[in-house]
């Protein structure tokens, strides 16, 4: 049975646009072979550039860019947008986020999270010489229950869903649940040790079953197409 | 900085109607103050007797089941239900489970899992001494991303929601992303250790901020009331 440790990695300094994160993190931490490092999306963004100019004053600047982020809306409520992003997260406000950002900036989605979660990944075994696991984490709320978890938005070198079909439960029936979220529930994990307000935007989970490293993909597994779903 | 360990519990027997779950727990594993104990709602519901019979040979009687446990149908697709039940859980199939449960039998949700915590909590304090918060988890899918993740269904002795309305983020600015379902995120965090076939119905989570630690309720905090929701 596996046993996790779950800790968060402070220390790093403000991040901006080409600073090197893996670097960063490799000098903030001492990672180990099969760690899981779950790194904000925030600090991703902010790497990458992936940032608007708003006016601070006019709360119209933040509403356009919301738009721009945006190509379908589900719904709308005051200064409330439920919309769909181009990666395919459905989120308040395309993702778009002010918190943590400097005045008169907002803070978009990386470009291609999972491409985000590979680079940091190469990046960790070139400066550390370890074979680690890379989740980029966000922010979301959901339907029908109150308060916010995090969630995977990329990954590298981890399976995003953990298929258990076919296998049996503990009474040798077939599984009815069957495929899981790791990725998310990894992430979910990693935000316990962040904390919103303390600037800790990377946290390392040790201890995960080594048979889920493998590529993946949260585009590609966890992001449910349209058609197959019961709620677009 | 927080450092939260996660470990699951094994070696539980069978767990049947009138068992004491908090007897059998405390005799598993050693648990200390301030730990939380995140308990699955299977072997909560087969402890409270909270099971229906179905015809093992007959879908029609778990299909009747879900109707009797919905007090709402949201989206049917097949055999799948996607339902509020009378706690005003939305999930599939109003939480009636198959798996690893005896053929014959359907495990329904616990009659309000918020109680049923507290009996856990109240018994581990008088069985082992410890004051400790209990959360009752279930698995449940989310629209718009694949995979099922578990979530809170119950709590007691820890509040649900992290409320951080009104303080400020690294950077001096009011917070954007305010109340945090710790509560979901711990049992995402304990799933990751659980196992879906592996009879591990059990998981101590060490290490949280004791802050967190107050009365607390899945269905006051959580359960989003059909008016402020945009998804009903």
């Amino acid at each position: 049975m596996s046993r996790l440790e779950v800790f968060g990695v402070g220390g790093l300094p403000e991040v901006g646009r080409g600073d090197d994160l893996a670097g960063l993190i490799a000098g903030a931490t001492d990672l180990r072979d099969g760690d899981v490092v779950v790194v904000t999306q925030k600090v991703v963004s902010k790497a990458e550039g992936a940032m608007a100019e708003v006016d601070p004053d006019d709360p119209r600047g933040h509403r356009q860019v919301v738009e721009d982020e945006s190509v379908r809306v589900l719904r709308r409520r005051g200064d409330l947008v439920i919309s769909e992003t181009r990666h395919g997260f459905v989120c308040a406000n395309a993702g778009v986020d002010l918190s943590n950002v400097e005045r008169g900036r907002a803070a978009l989605l990386p470009e291609d999270s999972d491409r985000s979660a590979r680079r940091i990944r190469d990046g960790l075994r070139a400066r550390a010489g370890v074979e680690v696991a890379v989740i980029v984490s966000d922010t979301f709320g959901r339907p029908w229950r109150r308060g916010v978890t995090d969630v995977a938005i990329g990954c590298a070198g981890i399976g995003a869903i953990l298929d258990l079909r076919g296998t049996a439960d503990a009474l040798g029936r077939e599984m009815q649940v069957t495929e899981v979220a790791v990725v998310d529930e990894l992430a979910a994990a990693a935000e316990l040790v962040m904390g919103k307000a303390d600037g800790v935007p990377v946290a390392v989970i040790r201890g995960v079953d080594r048979s889920w490293f493998r590529t993946g993909s949260v585009r590609d597994e966890v992001v449910r197409p349209p058609g197959e779903d019961l709620f677009r």
